[in-house]
């Protein structure tokens, strides 16, 4: 099946779906793009986004809520059987109250640890990129 | 479109579905039931879940995932339109560590305050049941 695509040249996204920005990828399809957070709050946190711009959920072409929302299944699953944490959250934010850092459409996988008291809303600290880069290649490796 | 439905008689969401447990409806489709958290973090703190019982996303077929996605953004919409917060955050829980309460695959609308705090898990506090009831209605008055 082939998805409709819409890229903004200014947007962040848009540009690491086209390589224009360097990103640790996980997989790619004809709908979405899925990478590494690079300012994770958790070992193997990473995004799925779809190939469609639009900028939150509110936005969305039904399409791309349900190919994004499949695309969040696949990576939460490779996660989970890469890291084993204690839970996964997906978290999807819209708009400045939820703290949305882009403007595009983007879904998180967070790995949970008991007790770790996370934040709906984080600071933006980059992470180690060996480590991030070492994670997206293991979370690869258990893609169904 | 007729989905897939499928009950587990012990789950208290399965028994809500059914209408065995009284709750604050929004809208139901074949697909999924959506209502209001009675225990919110947040004024209109709301809930979409597919009427196929399965724990959580990780194990939910490929058209729960998609039906499910599909009715939190109307979800979504409507608690936007009613409450005009600051944000909106759509929060999905996989296991103990994400403190996955319920294990029937859910997700939440949590409308957002600028600089309200939230954590990504929290303890269940009741909120006012007629507060709750009156943004049921207002939610309901506009769903597309």
């Amino acid at each position: 099946m082939t998805y409709a695509t819409h890229f903004d040249q200014n947007c962040v996204f848009c540009k690491i779906i086209h390589g224009d920005i360097p990103s640790f990828k996980i997989f790619e399809d004809d709908g979405v793009f899925a990478f590494m957070d690079i300012n994770p709050i958790a070992p193997g946190h990473s995004l799925v986004i779809p190939k469609y711009h639009t900028p939150d959920l509110l936005s969305a072409p039904a399409e791309t809520v349900s190919v994004t929302a499949a695309g969040i299944q696949r990576l939460a699953k490779a996660v989970q059987k890469t890291l084993r944490p204690d839970g996964l959250n997906i978290l999807q934010a819209n708009g400045p109250g939820a703290a949305q850092s882009v403007l595009h459409l983007h879904m998180h996988v967070v790995p949970r640890q008991m007790g770790d008291g996370l934040a709906m809303n984080w600071e933006m600290v980059p992470g180690d990129t060996q480590r991030i880069a070492q994670l997206a290649e293991e979370i690869k490796g258990n893609l169904d």
